[in-house]
């Protein structure tokens, strides 16, 4: 459970931005600006260093350096998870040693996505390994489900096995698969595990499922809206809940006609009036100009738009 | 060209097996005798870090030492290839500089590799940026197209901007599509690349292309078997050639019916009589007992089983 647990159900996470400088650095001052921008407007908790933060384009000590400054900016451990999956163990055992040291809330865990096509066995072992190594009680790990980018999808039966080793550690999954089937089925097969999905238009959906909520990009530009459709679930009220959740899917849908994480900086670089926030590793690359005022167009009244920018909250 | 470069067209090169300590670091003792067994048996080079030797399970540091202990071992650069392609450039700038510096004879480049669905433009820019950022003239590049693996194909216009942009730098592509009309294709538009098949049984088809020859994994127990089919060819006995072809075809399709380093692996270990051979990192697992002593069995007769080990040839 990340944040008010007295709050009731339905947990909003963003998969947060990572910004950058000109040289392409990541830029702790304007990263801290979004976070608290993001934890003000409603969201519960923020994954750093998933996907859509550009983990895997950044080396083990500059994602060290990303933790850390997060944490020297104000923003509370305990509303934060690290992405920490790597390709090569120890490397995950590093990044995961520091999230507890950090005092994070939990790490969101890839298995290993080089080689494909491999055993549950040795996937069980290279995520068994981390636990091991890292040795800490007080852990808690997220598993990260997204084939379609890591190339190495988690089985029920291995997510089963990783449940019954390491019950008080493996506490939640999620499901960015995209499949609303798999992960209602997650939910109903692991009542211990909170379920996120890693996408938007499935969060009322999954919730009334039993889901714990999503961890999502889109989080990053429309967390007042993911807000709304998580308030009217919790006050039962379905016809208001479905229409908060059409608004959501609609902005969603809008924005992943683009590349995902280029489209979300585009967008904050719009609110914020702040062209720095356009910058990307490659290989991603930022929008064309002629995309961004497409898409910007777009989403005019769709309530992510604004004139102030976040930064004047 | 790696090797002499008079000995005629066709060169096999191992990509080579990374050997593990009980603790599962790298056995750099056991990697600088099997280098040398493959030097002595038909390799003319070999790629050391690339996906049979588990490159990305390792961190960078470790990928460093591994480097830096070949050369130590004896083994010369002029017959070496490096693995240095990372997800984060600033890992890959670090590696290929180092590559350059231990004065190794190219660099064997995936792209990025955990974003899938990535432009021709980010990926050019991801490459551009390594080249840059490494500044050496003498920096060769082999270019590493495996989208089974990678889930990053490096298309034709892709390649023919990079060409163009370096014509001095990318002199290579190793091609582990399996598909040969693509490896095909690509030695009669790029004819100032040296084209190498990942897959030996494409050996002899590809050199009557115009390909440079191969680099692939099962070459680790079959070297003597693809220098038989190199020589042949080059010595224009086609009959003789498609027998030793087929010879080293039925070897490959033996073990690729395992998982593939595991396999070699265990056939290592085997010829080595050492048990030390059997170890990989996860996710990758080593063969069951069953499995291994399968794998062997059907490898009787085959020429890549030893009775006295490739140590003492």
């Amino acid at each position: 459970m990340i944040g008010a647990p007295d709050a009731g159900p339905g947990q909003i996470l963003a998969a947060v931005l990572t910004p950058l400088t000109a040289d392409l650095a990541a830029d702790h001052g304007r990263l801290k600006l979004h976070c608290r921008w993001l934890l003000e407007h409603g969201c519960d908790g923020l994954t750093v260093l998933g996907t859509t933060g550009e983990a895997n384009s950044f080396t083990v000590e500059e994602r060290l350096d990303i933790l850390e400054g997060i944490i020297e900016g104000g923003i509370p451990g305990g509303v934060l998870l690290a992405g920490t999956g790597c390709c090569a163990i120890p490397d995950t055992v590093r990044l995961t040693r520091r999230a507890v040291a950090l005092n994070m809330a939990g790490v969101l865990l890839l298995p290993p996505f080089y080689y494909k096509g491999v055993s549950d066995d040795g996937l069980f072992k290279a995520f068994a390994d981390v636990i091991e190594a890292v040795g800490e009680g007080r852990l808690r790990v997220y598993l990260y489900h997204f084939p379609q980018m890591s190339g190495v999808p988690l089985s029920r039966a291995l997510i089963e096995r990783l449940v019954n080793a390491y019950p008080d550690t493996i506490v939640g999954i999620k499901d960015s698969s995209g499949d609303l089937a798999h992960m209602t089925s997650l939910a109903l097969s692991f009542p211990q595990l909170d379920v996120f999905s890693g996408a938007d238009d499935l969060l009322l959906p999954l919730m009334r499922k039993g889901g714990a909520g999503c961890i999502t990009g889109v989080t990053n530009v429309a967390a007042p809206l993911a807000d709304a459709v998580r308030r009217r679930f919790r006050t039962a009220d379905d016809a208001e809940a479905e229409q908060a959740q059409d608004a959501l899917s609609r902005v969603r849908r809008t924005i992943a006609a683009y590349p995902l994480t280029a489209a979300l900086k585009a967008v904050t670089a719009h609110n914020w009036g702040d062209d720095g926030w356009r910058r990307l590793r490659p290989p991603l690359m930022p929008l064309a100009a002629e995309a961004e005022a497409e898409l910007i167009a777009q989403l005019q009244g769709s309530g992510v738009l604004s004139q102030r920018g976040p930064g004047a909250g």
